[in-house]
């Protein structure tokens, strides 16, 4: 790796530990001079979520709440949010990677002298992650914290040079051909931030994200990327946030359209929203990793009648579909007619249908004649 | 791809045609000769399945059964399963690869005149393959079908030619170095038979396999696989077939003695018990997907006392896993006196650990320390 790209990452490392230090030091300021010292953070309930209409996502309002040290109620939370800095620093001082569950061990102590632990659950370290987040306005992955990650899969016409820092000094750099892969694709990394994940050249025309890993394959084996000059990903079902996170790069830094392809049924319709916006818990994230532009290329239950599918593809509804809808039916970017309409009609239908059912017709439908005729006709959800 | 491995590739692919042709014959002659038309095929209920104690591997026993044609209980598994048969010949001729659920709706149809489906559940079809399988001794991979896949990831010294036909004629060949991939590694394809994976190069001494992927970074970007010559390898929980096919490959094909690392905890242990001997289900899969000799490296709930690790990490046992314990016990493998007690320690302290749980000690503990140090003393258990 040379001298530049190295620059490149110890840079977004130097200034992500700027900010630590920023922070840090403000408290022991705050500390010297006030009594009642507190930290001061955006509020990251519901009651603070704002739907912009106008940009179609989700953002943190500007409700601020403040987390004092000598309250009994707050200090424990304060002292976690400043352990797990201290653990973050360490992390990217260092140039390790790890993951929320590793993180959530590393503060998961007997506090000297008494008998609690500074953390009894992950959800905890979660929430001072989230803290820092917000805070310093820096993603989790800035701070070298993977989530999952092992899920997402990539093909197509796009050239990355992707930079593994080493902890111990032997950096190294790949070059990804998207065109030249193997059956399972490039490995979509856990962390796609653009000094690791660099995307020299994009000559795909859009994005196809597929829902499954197995229905990606056949559009891979079928070199659908090939004939229809676009890049195809898979989360692998509900998708980790480096796969979202680079699906947003590749709308925003390449204005690729998105499109998604699901099963016809509330969770895959999720799985859409999640690309599309991300989740509400976590909306002050969107602007990072949502792609409120992407579209819903199928499968409906209105494909059902469309595509004239054989009665045998279609499954009963369970009662978790049915609360799930009603669920999705209160979400803003769901609102729109089309969807109304959907939720409606299977409803009314009572069944739903999974990507795999194209297979009745023959076996490369999917990717031969229904999303070719989808994309032909334009015929996408908002 | 050059026309030496295009017909590496065929050769297979005929041979397998040429089973399918020959047993579809076998029934036309029967049918023409015997009023009793039926096929025969092993017998894959527990009643039928050994423990070879020599080898150390699940065997099938030599049990067969009759399905009639004319015998009402019969007749519609004798159907399915010629016409999945019929379904697999497609995809074998065609070049195409594809997954169970796509083939059982490709067989999922309301039989002529009647207000019969030949299937209703994938259970069905997937019980045909297995017919299959077992009767002309082919492993459904050689089918073109997968089962779930994308799961699994590798690096190391390994030099590999991944060939990926296309069924449209458009084969490629990809050139794998585990020295130089990206964070994610090699994204393990779903199919990994000699023809499609060709294993140019090993220069490893051994395959070190993780549960998580996650832990499985850790390895990688602290280079173990270089500072210890091994290939190290992640299914991503429970491993997939194709993860535990490519394990079995590099044990038998390159002698590479196999270590696996997983939680302390009835879960992780049986991940172990399937990379090691499969499940008793599929028994009569051994012979192609376990690897008997795989040793397992960690976690222990000794270990817990070796490595001194703090109180915190303990995570309490629920009923799941009291229940599982005592099923692991009975595992013909599991008898071992080693097991037993690691079974016993585990319900009397009551308490289980996961991998991550090392990073309490230091971030890099797992990669740098607790690893090394088992390989060091041959502190494995079998």
């Amino acid at each position: 790796m040379n001298e530049k790209i190295i620059e490149e990452i110890r840079r977004k490392d130097k200034e992500v530990l700027k900010r630590l230090k920023e922070w840090a030091e403000s408290i022991l300021e705050k500390a010297e001079k006030e009594k009642d010292l507190y930290i001061e953070l955006p509020t990251r309930t519901l009651s603070n979520v704002i739907w912009d209409e106008e940009k179609g996502v989700i953002l943190m309002g500007e409700k601020l709440s403040r987390r004092y040290f000598l309250n009994i109620a707050h200090a424990k939370r304060f002292l976690q949010t400043v352990w797990v800095a201290s653990r973050i620093k360490e992390l990217v001082e260092e140039g390790i990677t790890s993951s929320l569950r590793d993180l959530y061990y590393t503060v998961k102590f007997t506090i000297p002298g008494t008998r609690e632990n500074l953390v009894d659950e992950q959800r905890e370290s979660d929430k001072a992650i989230e803290d820092l987040e917000t805070m310093l306005n820096v993603i989790r992955e800035e701070f070298h914290i993977m989530s999952q990650g092992g899920k997402g899969h990539l093909a197509g016409p796009i050239e990355i040079e992707e930079r593994v820092p080493s902890p111990d000094g032997k950096h190294r750099v790949t070059e990804v051909d998207g065109t030249m892969l193997g059956m399972g694709g490039w490995a979509i990394p856990p962390i796609v931030e653009p000094e690791r994940v660099h995307i020299k050249k994009v000559e795909a025309e859009f994005v196809l994200v597929i829902e499954k890993f197995a229905s990606w394959v056949r559009f891979h084996e079928d070199r659908f990327w090939d004939e229809y000059n676009a890049i195809i990903i898979t989360g692998g079902g509900q998708a980790d946030r480096a796969t979202r996170r680079l699906v947003h790069r590749l709308h925003y830094e390449f204005k690729l359209p998105v499109y998604v392809l699901t099963d016809a049924d509330p969770a895959g319709w999720y799985i859409y929203s999640v690309y599309k916006q991300g989740s509400i818990n976590l909306s002050y994230l969107s602007p990072q990793l949502a792609t409120p532009a992407a579209r819903f290329l199928g499968l409906t239950i209105s494909d059902y009648h469309e595509f004239k599918f054989p009665p045998t593809v279609k499954i009963k509804l369970k009662e978790w579909d049915i609360k799930r809808v009603n669920e999705l039916k209160n979400y803003p970017w769901f609102k729109k007619k089309e969807w109304q309409r959907e939720f409606e009609l299977l409803e009314k239908e009572q069944f739903k249908m999974e990507i795999e059912a194209a297979a009745s017709k023959h076996w490369r439908f999917i990717s031969k004649d229904y999303v070719p005729a989808k994309l032909e006709a334009k015929a996408f959800l908002p």
